[in-house]
């Protein structure tokens, strides 16, 4: 058995199909003079066969997985319109009576070496890009073939040294039983790609196999455990194949709970709902039993475009949105742009702490006729469905009330027009900036609902940003800190009588259900893939129990208690809801 | 009037001195090929010259402003190490035999092309870098004259077109009343030494005077408002010179509370410890009559340098420190670096959100033996005077706990060596992480004392980087939720024992007097420039009255009210004691 990293979770069990490895062969190094402007024809050809391409993988990436990850595909797209990497590659054809492939391989062995002489993370980063680029260029201006996978065969376990995102965008879900690759590890974006996807995955196995896989190798791997077994014994196997069948067929029992009302043993009946970044993610939400959308991001009507979604297109959307969710409530959060998510044509500053910088509302309070075209279009759509609006960010009740003010001039608009709207259209807050948890109860007199994003929350009131992967380790939603804050919150809406559900991670981690239990939080809205999971567990647990541990929970002082204790409660369940499915 | 903007506080009247630009003037383009060597011993010489100039200025401003802004200059020295910009310059030099001026001139030229044209914030600020780099370098090779200021006329109001730190540091502040320039702002750096040196300082005047100014003009600058007058009549002149009088008198009446004890009308008595980067703003603020230190950054050891300072250099420092305050306690914190501030010799990773990133105590944890060093140094000084230490960014009961841990291993260490140490050395920590203000009640029974450092944790809460000009509207010392915030912490202190100080810039500000009053810290910690002012503040407040608004404040929903009302308190309070004056 060899160890890599568990980087999609999931076993899968089947031949190996190994994936060649392709050599670059470089033309001719001289052009004929005459010959430059068709090298620079080929050369621009090139650049838009490789941006048609990016832009194709992105829109897989956004849809797969979601629009803030497919963002890094932008900063790609940019270097093919960088004037100082595009003049480097001309310059060359033009003086040095270069091959363009010769060019752009010069160019790029030239930036890179800069920027890593420069020994500056960030500028070896963008190395890092500029090879990637250009080495897509360099591809299609040798005419170097797609690297095909067989599809015809049976289904396989793709083995490579490395995968790119588009090369998984491209894969058949139906034929690639499971991935290993050399290279590669938790937060790569093919391992990103490949959890969305739903494909095991093992990572991180470069220097760990003593000879090379070959196609045809018998192979079990584990994502959830980072395992690799290559020709394994028919024990080994039939165990496997045990552990995967159950983990089928716990799926497929897990999507026959879509239509069951969601309910603790005892009957305490909660509301799960689902966050939504698309139209599609809607469709599998409500596959899934989803009970209304709790968090609709809408960063994704404003991403991969040249301009701002006009009034009409996000008024369709929205109303689509509604109409598809019927009677359940869509809540509506507005524009959530800065931190780690940009827009092309709306220029942020560059920030030393993006985090702690122009986002979200901030920027909706400054951008104000940006602001009212959304206003307009949530106002416009919630005719059609059960519409409800949600501020991000928000850090005072002046931001609230300012916000509002716009709102109101926005409906006055549309009285003025006689356009009809939602005239009680609930308002709410995103409760994520520990400000807002400190005055929770003058907030809680402002608006109609409360929703805690966790995620945010956690960064904050730790001072961790996640992605950090130096200090993930400090990362803890079940920090006694985080947990008094999110009581505090639960506390301050219900002294005041209004909603509060929680739209963060924490809602899809199954674990934290008696907080939400014992809180009396009945609202929670997760990721789709989360929704059964999530009901599964409900269903198997008695609130009055659940209760008892979260008490305990809130009284801890150390940081991984909760976490332990919420982890053992849900296993002592699991083990006896095991027993009875023997008995 | 020309309103320009206010960088450096104070009142300036006298006449101009008009700072003439020089103009380069290049030599012959090309060098003999014979002269080569000639050309490069030249480049050298002033590669030599320019980086001992830096750090020179480097010096001179970490000495006066602090060892943090000082790093700016960290990255001009880098440059003239880089190796990119070092082999275009020699490149030019060798092929095309161009005279090393013409060189250097050219490789600015073309990397301040090529920086602009990536249309990027991060390498726009380094092509500025690259520009003054090169022009100091350019103006050592060209044999330019420094800028020679007269000093042997009467003191005359500086005016120039925009002035480098280092024209600053080299002034003579009993020449220089106020200086005018017509580029800069409030955070250039010339303008945060000009405030350490307290020379009044107008910036921002581009475009805005009819006429330049001429040597000998007549001028009144007013830095409080940013306004400059130019050969004013006799009635402002009388003015303005009453203005200028009073603030000195009042500087100099200030001066003589440094050694009355600090409390108000009712005698409520507090104490009042300084901020300390260095054993030179020691001295400044035992002049002013600091009790003791409140918070002694000891990052300043670790700055300017290669390596890490050994043990028996921190222990000369904290001995000597000690040694000097006497008696009142020291507090000394451990090593804070990451966020804005970074040693050469010590690696950090590049983050997204340093402030929510690698720093502080996460580090110190990480990196044991250099942690234990700084430990083992503070213990062996302990014996000296009455030692404190503290860890900052706390935000768990775990880091406590490991901290200690190693304190415990250091005093094993030093037990078995038989070096004594103060066995009751009082052990704090920072409140500054908004987790830690949840959970201070569990950490309160875990130290000796709290400080609030109120710069980081209004960071936080608000989820604002102050140094980030688009969101600085929105850092509020005095937001409801920060006054909660310390408001808990202070209580969790008094019910469980222990010490509570305040050491953030809120305590240096004299408006937040009340608020200490009524929760009963009497404990502040501030700058030596802050110390006077709050503690004349203290002796005309009446505790009785003070805490009637401060209950106000804590009661406040909106952000600026508190701020509104403290500021109304102080004016009333100027005005009683003026009127007294003139009775």
């Amino acid at each position: 058995m060899i160890k890599g990293i568990g980087a999609a979770a999931g076993v899968a069990i089947g031949k190996a199909f190994v994936l060649p490895n392709w050599e670059w062969s470089m033309p001719e190094t001289q052009v004929n003079p005459v010959d430059l402007a068709q090298e620079f024809e080929r050369l621009y050809e090139g650049i838009r066969t490789s941006k048609d391409e990016i832009e194709f993988i992105k829109k897989e990436f956004r849809e797969v997985v979601g629009p803030e990850e497919s963002s890094i595909f932008d900063a790609h797209l940019a270097i093919l319109e960088d004037p100082v990497f595009m003049s480097e590659i001309r310059g060359i054809i033009e003086r040095q009576y270069k091959a363009a492939e010769v060019a752009v391989k010069e160019a790029i062995d030239h930036f890179v070496a800069m920027f890593d002489l420069l020994d500056d993370e960030y500028m070896k980063e963008r190395a890092v890009d500029i090879k990637d680029v250009g080495n897509r260029l360099l591809k299609h201006l040798l005419g170097a073939p797609e690297v095909t996978l067989p599809s015809d065969t049976k289904p396989y376990i793709l083995v490579a040294k490395e995968l790119s995102p588009s090369q998984l965008a491209h894969l058949n879900p139906n034929y690639v039983l499971g991935i290993i690759t050399m290279a590669g590890g938790k937060t790569s974006h093919s391992s990103i790609m490949a959890r969305a996807l739903g494909i095991p995955l093992v990572a991180g196995l470069e220097n760990k196999l003593q000879s090379p896989i070959q196609t045809g190798d018998f192979l079990i791997i584990d994502g959830d455990n980072g395992n690799l077994i290559i020709n394994p014994d028919e024990a080994t196997a039939e165990h496997y194949s045990v552990v995967r069948d159950r983990q089928r067929q716990k799926r497929e029992q897990l999507e026959l709970l879509s239509s069951v009302a969601a309910m603790t043993k005892d009957r305490v009946r909660m509301r799960l709902a689902s966050n939504i970044s698309s139209v599609k993610e809607l469709d599998m939400a409500l596959k899934y039993g989803a009970e209304g959308v709790g968090l609709f991001r809408t960063e994704f009507l404003y991403m991969d475009r040249k301009t701002f979604p006009t009034e009409e297109e996000q008024y369709e959307v929205y109303k689509l949105v509604a109409e598809k969710v019927g009677k359940h409530p869509v809540v509506i959060r507005t524009l959530d742009i800065g931190g780690d998510k940009h827009l092309d044509y709306f220029q942020l500053p560059e920030e030393q702490n993006p985090f702690l910088g122009y986002r979200a509302i901030r920027i909706c309070l400054d951008q104000k006729e940006m602001f009212k075209t959304q206003l307009t279009a949530i106002l416009r759509a919630s005719v059609h469905g059960n519409i409800k609006m949600m501020f991000p960010m928000i850090s005072s009740i002046e931001e609230v009330r300012e916000a509002k003010a716009v709102l109101e001039e926005v409906k006055q608009d549309l009285d003025r027009q006689g356009i009809p709207y939602d005239r009680k259209l609930p308002v709410g807050i995103m409760i994520e900036v520990p400000a807002a948890v400190m005055i929770a109860d003058f907030l809680a007199e402002e608006v109609d609902f409360f929703s805690i994003g966790t995620n945010d929350l956690v960064q904050y009131v730790l001072a961790v940003d996640r992605m950090n992967e130096q200090i993930a380790h400090l990362y803890h939603p079940y920090h006694p800190a985080v947990l008094r804050m999110i009581r505090t919150t639960v506390e301050s809406a219900k002294a005041a009588g209004i909603g509060v559900s929680v739209c963060g991670e924490l809602a899809g981690d199954e674990r934290s259900l008696p907080l939400w239990l014992e809180l009396g939080v009945s609202d929670l809205s997760m990721s789709p893939q989360a929704l059964l999971k999530v009901k599964h567990r409900m269903l198997n647990t008695t609130a009055s129990e659940a209760r008892e541990v979260a008490k305990q929970c809130f009284r801890n002082r150390e940081i991984a208690e909760s976490e332990k204790q919420l982890t053992q409660f849900l296993d002592k369940h699991v083990i006896q809801h095991v027993m009875k499915g023997n008995a």
